[in-house]
């Protein structure tokens, strides 16, 4: 994987590009003043990444859809289901106390609340601290009375790509999020939870990146 | 910022320039039994990201510096200096439940502990959830008993790049670590801190790289 920054020419040609369109290499490299042999190795990239479309007998296009080419938003391709962990989820009739305990235990900093098999609500480390701020007994009090219930859990499901997680969890100002298979029953929508993708996936994510190139 | 995947054939010619450089256009052509027409998109490419390297009269040579070229790795150029927040602080003197208070208030997952001006300790919300169960008077004890004191917390540098950071953190299995200057007070190093960098802001740079595309 490589990433590449465009050059401030390869920037102008794109603008010029636009503007001109269609335009041939000749006029291109009359605009700025070089040699068409100087502007090949450009035109020869921003066509590879598909952002240029050269047509025969033409000239030179700006193209909508570089997916095409070899060049592709990898962050927008890896899925869900390729970086999700497994979830840690509860009854919601457990105790706040042994919630906590268990929240320790698996080393997460959310818990997943289901009911029947089906995911009810959440919830994160810090709602735990709040409630043991707040003097209550949480040997006496279950984890469903504190826990963000549904529909107020923003989920993603198995092919959503990485960067709309990601992009989630920075808007929603959340640490993890569940990853769920809806299912009908009846006319009611209910979800299972089958992952979940916390901030440490996406850094885990992030640092692979970087050793993939 | 793109992201580029280099295609199976470009893949080849790495391999083949890898075994027999340097290597001519020509021979690589009759190599993949293809002509030197054929090759010349994918040689462009190789050249300007920097994997190849060209030699007039001598044919292509595999580079070890792609840095040299218009590709370079993105992620491990931004720096922690590009990406760091504000940093949230408090005296070692500060109660527990003070210093909880504060981290709600600040809406932050650590807080960071000075002494005279200096790094001393950090605190998490995992710490201070453990401390919330344990039974103790948190409007007894000041944060600096039960926070990470230095020299166990992981630090980074302004310089350092994001790749580090999220390296640094994932190994260490931290959500967030302080970026520091260090200062010489005789033979002593002290650390004052200038920033912080969270698994929160490495999702948000995560985004931004989709976004950029």
């Amino acid at each position: 994987m490589l990433l590449i920054r465009l050059s401030p020419r390869q920037k102008e040609i794109i603008k010029i590009v636009k503007e001109k369109q269609p335009i041939t290499s000749e006029q291109l490299a009359g605009k700025l003043s070089v040699t068409r042999a100087a502007l090949r190795p450009d035109l020869a990239i921003l066509t590879m990444t598909g952002i240029l479309e050269a047509r025969p007998k033409v000239g030179y296009i700006y193209s909508q859809k570089p997916s095409n080419s070899i060049v592709y938003d990898y962050i927008r391709n890896i899925k869900a289901k390729d970086i999700m962990s497994k979830p840690v989820v509860m009854e919601e009739e457990t105790k706040v106390y042994d919630a906590i305990i268990y929240l320790f235990l698996n080393d997460v900093g959310t818990l997943f609340i289901e009911n029947k098999g089906y995911l009810v609500g959440a919830v994160s480390r810090k709602d735990f601290l709040k409630i043991a701020m707040g003097g209550t007994d949480m040997n006496q009090v279950p984890v469903g009375v504190i826990m963000t219930r549904m529909p107020n859990i923003i989920c993603v499901e198995a092919e959503d790509s990485a960067y709309i997680v990601a992009k989630k969890i920075i808007e929603h100002e959340v640490d993890s999020l569940p990853v769920v298979e809806k299912i009908m029953e009846g006319n009611k929508e209910l979800y299972k939870i089958i992952g979940k993708i916390s901030k440490t996936n996406i850094t885990r994510l992030f640092v692979k990146l970087g050793d993939d190139v």
